[in-house]
């Protein structure tokens, strides 16, 4: 493997050579002149850069997520800085190392499967039990889950993210099942486990983290609740209303029409789980934009489109 | 079979024997004090009823769905009719005609039917025919699929409902992809035959038309897409492609998430589907709320809730 | 003390006497004629009851909330329920129990009380600490707060609902910032305690719940911030920034501007503190609905309106 | 002319003979069996009333609006006074005082018409003036925007109101385009005279206020701009950005698409006409519920579905 | 008439001589200074240009839709094209071909009039079969209408635009009123076939399309129905009900408040009208979206604003 | 002090020196590299400029707000201008006039100052009187209220807006008092002179306008009641009435709870006080739209975002 520069180490002015996967590759098109806009990443950071020269022929043989080789200078406009490429290749496999172009959950990795393992141990119902088991007994399934995101950009945006808020949700609703002893806790836990297991389909993750075609056109709700219902389907006896319940609480778990459940919680564990799923994706992505503002030395963050409002960090 | 008096030949004073489907069936408890409020049913219309004796006893013998021996008066007060019940006794097998309940679609059902198998005569593509011949062709598929309502009250509520409305859908998409070739006519035409089809689960079709519990906890939307893509799975190498776009044009063919939709049509057919389904559901409203408005001598009809607004009938 | 008969224990076709909270009290008059349409309560429910006979006169000795002796018979027609007025005349103090009008908190009340010493105890920040003891430190205030309901009707809406919901709200506060270190736990506390300290005065408690002027003029989000900061202002060297940010959460608990709140959450205990209410009230309304549902043998409960949706209870 | 015992002057238990107006006349069928619920009314309030026999012979020989000779007895069931009709039949003209049964506005009409004139008298623009004078010197229209309602129900609902409604309207603009040199006074004074006009058409008014086919089917908006260009068509050389500007005037009056406007607000002229109309609708749709509310001895209106809210009538 | 280079054939770091449209044309002043702002067309495209020197002066000269002759060169910085201007002056009529300015419907005008008349030939309602003859067989209309656009960005905007939408809207309604015999085939044909008219006045089309001052101030809507209103006053003892349909149909024919119709549907015809003109201008607006990724080598477009999603264009 | 520039006396291509303050500065991180991003203002207009010499050690000596010494070159690069900083400093105290970086109302501050002490002359009520005097009798608080802007960016964003618009919402509340002599003028005229008076606090004004910590946390609407009420707390026997109804007014003048009113108008006074808020802030932005539009020869303003359109000033 070769040596690359870390995004974070290019400084203005600075040549470099490295690998870097591509978080956007496009073509665009103005009048008959064509152009590749490409966005270079690690998982320092990214950089834009613009290909003009054969930009049609550079296209054919790359495209996002891909790893190219690099050799450029970081110039400035204004208030932008942009990458000027020397010169560009695929980079081939063997070259560069796989791992270094995606960030990881900040969490050990280990403390939460052993709470995920914890959280299947508590379960009384044989039938959930017996679920739990299949799904999360299996090597491959736990590489995957262990391994996928929480989300693009919003919430939980790296590698270990799903398991990570997985394990934050379920522990909402395990201590809302403890203040509240009407709620089926087994129901509501193993829902809590199993509530985005469709992201791990729904996106893509290889050098960089993408939606797939899939994910864009079914969502993670539809995806995860089907393979689920396989899951119980496999199992003997398997309670028709034990499935159709957890079922309704995949389906039902982003509390709103408007937020792609097609349908609206209509029991008790619905709310919880709703809520605690709120609750933990929302803390997340207040702590990055907390983080990112911090670092400017605010103690306003820009305006959060997605929340409507600028959110305060002064307040420590 | 006994004889029935015929809900729409009873008048105000008339004594009547006959067998009855519950429409509703509700114990009420109001301070201590039980009755049991009951819609009496079969195809010509409905009554309401009151039992005050013995109510709790007689709950335990009957639900919503039962059909019972009723021997009654008709009275009313006031502006609305009630019947008085002198016995009532749940009726057995074989005392009444099971098909003296529910109504049925006006149109010819072979009509329908062989409408259905031209549009699947006139299918390309391999694999999407071989889908809908797997599925059609299923004499106990077909049965349900020409038994099941097309909805609970505002559109096609009546048996063969279901066939009458995929007919309709699919000739508008039909003449659409007519109009305009670069839609996937095989794609739209197999999607608009089968949009709808979880609605055979999502309604119970006894005596009267109901949902079902699963039907309101998970939506004919995803039972309907998990049968799709369950037969899908069964053919062989059907290609990935065709089967994750037939399932997001069944996702998304109510057009919005606030419409129950989990995602929202992002190709062409998608479009065309939701739109056709709108024309084709609400004409059949509007022409059950016209005739309704008519039979009463208006030009106006009540506010229709749905709608948000009023009909206007007197146009001609 | 005299003798009451209980609501609940009145079944139709009795006779009865007792002494009843007017949860309802009103003239109506349609085109000259008056009559005064009454609710009688206890704990145990209430019954509707209409009085033509000297309206006007009798409306200007009773209003909403006063206590009236009542002769009565129940009688009923069709599906409704309605008390036949034989005598009635407002009661004196003296002749009935005061405490029999209003329902109390299932919880015991001093473990709630407890609850909120020990999470006044676990606080570290002297100013914060100082103000929560001169709060809840005070009988007056601990009166009225054991005592005030946590709402009208949506959610505990009895004798110390209050107490209830806001030691259930700070239990899961309490939790997340367990989960979440990066929150400013004590800030999250005293917040989470005083988050609805407003509805004391929001309500007016007698023989009934009910409203008071200010409380809907005003609102309890406003009132709570206004009593909590002048509590503050009474501290020497209070920090101004805790103030601000108290006042923020308080300000921005229901989370939305269309819930009433002027600001919404800006922090991420704002956050919190929002979806933790949510589920300790939602999960209170859902189990009194449940019950209620339950009671009269359905598996899914009436239209919801605030919900928007029917509640299943089925599930076990 | 005979005589006719007034609505408010009917006590329970009265027999009564009088000559009504209908505001309500709907035939209405329960399986097979018809009745005509009607609304009596005369300008002192109304009264309903149910006929069971001969109903559907009677409803083809009255509708809404005809006038009726009644000989009955105000009954009362319940909570609700009822008319038991003994005698009914169609009125013939002469028989009855055709005045009888519209209220008025409380204003005086001739200080109302003397401040539209007042109004017109001070245009300077020459077209916007002869635009006025075609309009409002013509007696045949004069007739008919005095007589005009304001509204069915909510606002201005009886004789005169559009006039009451215009002259209040116009005095809150003239006062605005004297704060506001900038606006264009005369184009505001025009806008604000004739923005309403099309009501006079939107509503039927015989011995009852109703909407018209056309009022629902187009809406007074359309309605009283064509009228208004139709006007402006008829001067010559009527300039053509006046013609434009008075078109979007009246078309946006209402400010937003959602309340029925085609075009919102795009000049400052529209802004204070859209306010100026909210302002004079909402106190006189106020004025009437705190008036009925005063009457039954109330300090909160009941729920005013339209405002989403209660009014508050205590404050003195 | 000269040569002129067209846009699409400009390559970066030509220089070129050409007469282009003026698609924008602002002078923009910061802190005193002035440049102009230019977007040079023709209908193979759009090119930005700036001009520094005497930019108030040019300005006086030239405005939208200005025909200019251009000495430039195309550069280009970072990531956008742009023409650096050597020379520039208004064009004069006569120097160049007015008709290279404005792209064309890629349909046939003549196959696309002819359906025209034979819609209008099938409508057997003398007064709407007059209507239609005495609006579609005026030659000066005509021309107007097949050289409008249908819109001036999202749908069908290009010369026979309204010509091409209309047909495909008639089209749909055709069909629908084949499959629903209770539908008022006349009335819906007319209304399809006039219910865009109004865009004819609410784009302005010379060497650009752009909306007119009206066209902005009034709506299309409006606009067409004053038309269509208008020629049917022309016509001796048009009947007054068919007026006011064709009238609401007209209005009401963008199915929502929301989307401009001052009122909404309330006949079945305006609910087939509204979608069937929904299903036609999606998909024109889905065609190009589709054509400009898939020229771009993506399988998702770029996020639509209008649509609130991307669109997926890989389905082969 | 020292010669400045004013920034509208500044051409392209000019050098200059000067005291300008700070509107933006911004340290900004992409990728390791830092450059701080300004706003340089006075009250004359405002220029953009970047810094990347040591951006960082440069923050710490300045912040938002901040009186820097430029010497510097306005550049431009295609369409923007922008500044060359060749040196950069911190301002001392003395070197500069504080009065020169903020525009001011364009009328007369002492007419305006009268208008409000005629206003409060013209109260009747004893209690609102003393309130008033007890208010606006301060010199303090008049200094303050007379120096504070209206808004930030959207109405009166200057120096005396608050008194202005104040005098301006006041004199319509007054007027509608006239026409409806049902309102409470006393009440209206005091909620009026007070209803924006939180704004004192919830911007801070020194060389720039922006919003404070508490302002953005907390809403003027919440600490203006939050204020008055404390003032009313010190006059002895306010009666209690009035003070919930005046807390009631300033809560709700925004109208609505999606533009931040915790709760909404449920007294006729509340809806003049919306209305007239509106109309009087409306105009003011409404004013600087069209001057800036047409400043630049344009009859169509850009589009504006808070309003959802384009604004008309081609009217004269």
């Amino acid at each position: 493997m070769n040596e690359s520069v870390l995004i974070e180490a290019i400084n203005e002015g600075d040549e470099f050579v490295g690998y870097y996967a591509l978080k956007r590759c496009e073509l665009k098109e103005t009048d008959g002149l064509f152009r590749l806009e490409l966005e270079l990443s690690d998982k320092t950071g990214s950089l834009p850069a613009v290909v003009w020269n054969d930009a049609k022929e550079l296209r054919e043989q790359i495209e996002k997520g891909s790893v190219v080789k690099v050799k450029g200078l970081l110039g400035s406009y204004r208030d932008k800085p942009q990458v000027r490429i020397e010169k560009i290749r695929p980079a081939e496999e063997g070259e560069y190392d796989p791992d270094s172009f995606l960030k990881s959950t900040p969490k050990n990795i280990d403390d939460l499967k052993a709470q995920i393992e914890s959280f299947i141990g508590s379960l009384s119902d044989p039938f959930i039990k017996e679920l739990a088991d299949s799904i999360f007994g299996k090597a491959k399934f736990m590489e995957e889950f262990t391994r996928s995101p929480g989300g693009k950009r919003w919430h939980h945006p790296y590698l270990g993210g799903l398991l990570e808020h997985t394990v934050g949700v379920t522990g909402l609703c395990d201590f809302a099942a403890g203040q509240h002893p009407e709620l089926n806790r087994d129901l509501l836990i193993i829902a809590a486990l199993l509530h985005d297991v469709g992201k791990i389909r729904e996106f893509t993750v290889s050098t960089i983290i993408d939606y797939s075609d899939e994910g864009r056109l079914e969502g993670h709700i539809v995806m995860g609740e089907r393979f689920v219902r396989n899951m119980c389907d496999r199992i003997d006896n398997f309670p028709q209303k034990t499935k159709m319940l957890l079922s309704h609480l995949i389906l039902s778990h982003q509390g709103q029409k408007s937020f792609s459940s097609p349908v609206e919680p209509m029991i008790p564990e619905g709310f919880v789980l709703y809520y605690a799923d709120e609750i933990d994706s929302k803390l997340n992505a207040l702590g990055r934009i907390s983080d990112r503002t911090a670092d400017e030395g605010g103690t306003w963050s820009e305006y959060v489109k997605l929340l409507g409002r600028m959110i305060y960090v002064g307040g420590e």
